[in-house]
């Protein structure tokens, strides 16, 4: 089977077999990274363009990893730089980089739908790290990898994802791929971090935690932005952390076999315990292990295309 | 025929000949670029070392892009680091690195004449990517390719260069280097951005834009760095367009082949419309791409000299 | 003779025969750097992060061209990077890149022991670039190389090391290395600038730098951080200089075929004269060179153990 697509922009525009061939081709990934000589030549000579209009040291380090892997030339273009400080449009940003022959960017941007932008504009490949509140597709990949090696499959398994749901890309991109896979999703927050009418989107909602979590077979706790505290959208650290904090002992109401998920970085003491993010049922470490063989795999399935020799 | 320069500080330097052997090969660079697996092993095992006391993503990237496609080893320096800012200076900066057996240094610096002080403590080849509002030879050489390849060649071009001219290392530049291929110049801007006697580097001046268009085979419009108006030097960004922003209507006054360039990045609707940055006489992103080409050749003709394995 | 460490955290693990191996291999190393074609493929598809805590263009930058020239990918990740702004502990940042499969840390951070909390965490090699005032191996290694260089050993060398001693990372690790090689160290510098009891490691302490500098074989001067004389530590730079600068005529006090040692960057005038710095005794950018190749023979001592492809 091939993968059909030139971009990889959303998990909205992956079926069940291409998400199955990207899980399936980043386990042959993951092979590599564990060699002694972990590097194949399959993207030698490409140029991959890493765009972060945001920060993030752990996105941006991971797709480094995975394009170095693959053996492509990298150019780190991040925001801070002169060209966007002196009032460059992303646009012409673009219109730019382009003639300069890139293979693939590798875009984060604060604005949901940037890359459908920066689509338009190239004739290279585009893969989202991240478009404001929209998508992150490969966080949401990188999670189903995870829950694959743990659960074996997605049909009928219960999923639970806590936290500030309003303003997370990670949420959309997850409950697309999940509920694609046949999993059952369960959202749990403040009601001031839900949006109204999420249950349009063929998903469960329940603000009461301890109730949320009974019988879950995997919880999925989000990153709290403390500056939301700030904004009035919930009173302190502590009284999130009273209502909505994983604890060891909440943990207990969850099937007995349940796994614990968080994007990163943690802040311990407030979306969860540490006995909780270091115990024994946390596969957090594993998600940022998956994230380099997820990254590998799509830039191997979009521009390596065809030859097999990233498996030799 | 050979490249003689072991550094290339300025067009000045450089003769019709230097500048022809440039041209072909960064048209045979521009082919490298093109092929899916854009890299030659040209300068494998070459480090090259960017120096960059001023910030130019631009300039930056396309350098690093070019070295890396001639499989050069790469070390970005930028002023901001520890060294530079604990009070060292360049001298010292440069006799440290010629240590680490650099083979080529890439400087962008605030200073004219700061690369002529790095050769002095160089056994290494020394590229000038801007020094001051001196030279910016690579950015006289892209302008000169895509000259080359619109016009076909320079003798009794008419060329039109406007705006700021006393801050514009790229006029010095390209001053020279029309002068060298038998183009004829004239400069227009403000009075207060036109340095005196610039006659005696063998130009016109004429401030009146709409006279000095007529008949002109290429424009140049130069970016208005937005500070000088902070300094008085003209009144405010509307009468600077009003006066010498590149319309639409003004452009046909121009001859009826003119290409438009600019070095980038533009202030939309300050130094010319979107519908000239963007329209059929509009060059501006063949310079861009030209630009990777031509740091392809110098760095080639400069470290690789006498292989040809770069075109095979 | 192999080397049997697994990281390099401090001179004080290595014996006298792993610093004849280090500085022999480095030796090696460092006909590769005089090559036209200065890479060996020793390190190809190993991962080094460079994770700097603290700010150091030159540490950084000689270890990156070491790492390239072996051919190794690396991965720079600095402090003022997202995850460590958003609070991100150094065991969690650790226990994350981990999981991207590194071969070896690079690492330098402002707290003594910092290295040794991460090699807990780790399954790859950690090299120490300097945690606090405690050790920097390395530099202690480069300083090594060059003593044996210029003076051919170590026995009974008499080493006089001027500065700011208690603030001095290069100290600890150079006291360490001259004792196990048979040198014999006098520390000098202002009495608050000399920590109490130095004695107990086997050294003298003269605060009185004419009488120290008396049959010197090698006079290592140390950077005085400018920022020390705000606490009141000397009451000023000319102060300082007049007391403990090293002089031309100071110099000849010392043994007549002295070498002048200086971790860099230099304060001229304040530590040492230009013509110190800059004369015949001087072995200053000899430090510099020879730290690449010491960096490039402790990364293949670590990780490429057993073949010799390094020196083919």
């Amino acid at each position: 089977m091939t993968f059909s697509h030139k971009h990889l922009l959303g998990i909205e525009e992956l079926d069940a077999a291409d998400i199955g061939l990207i899980l399936d081709t980043a386990e042959k990934m993951a092979e590599v990274s564990r060699r002694p000589l972990k590097k194949v030549p399959a993207l030698r000579g490409k140029l991959v363009v890493n765009l972060f209009y945001e920060n993030s040291t752990r996105t941006r380090s991971s797709f480094e990893i995975a394009e170095k892997r693959l053996s492509a030339d990298t150019l780190n273009f991040s925001a801070g730089t002169s060209a966007v400080q002196k009032g460059e449009s992303l646009a012409d940003t673009v219109l730019n980089l382009e003639r300069m022959q890139p293979d693939c960017y590798v875009m984060r941007h604060s604005s949901a739908g940037s890359c459908h932008l920066l689509k338009r504009f190239s004739k290279a490949s585009v893969i989202n790290a991240g478009d404001g509140a929209h998508e992150h597709p490969t966080q949401a990949l990188l999670d189903a990898m995870t829950i694959r090696q743990k659960k074996g499959g997605f049909k009928g398994l219960n999923v639970l994802i806590v936290g500030d749901i309003g303003h997370s890309r990670v949420v959309g991109s997850n409950i697309r791929l999940l509920g694609k896979m046949g999993a059952k999703v369960t959202l749990c927050g403040p009601p001031t971090l839900i949006p109204p009418r999420m249950e349009s989107m063929g998903v469960k909602v329940d603000t009461n935690l301890d109730r949320a979590l009974e019988g879950k077979d995997m919880v999925m706790m989000l990153r709290i932005q403390l500056e939301r505290q700030q904004k009035g959208l919930f009173p302190s650290l502590l009284e999130y952390y009273k209502s909505y904090g994983l604890t060891a002992k909440r943990l207990g109401l969850a099937d007995k076999e349940v796994i614990v998920m968080h994007p990163g970085p943690i802040n311990r003491g407030v979306e969860m315990d540490s006995e909780v993010a270091d115990g024994p049922y946390s596969v957090i470490l594993d998600q940022v292990e998956n994230g380099v063989s997820i990254r590998m795999a799509v830039l191997y399935l979009l521009l390596g295309g065809g030859s097999d020799e990233a498996a030799d």
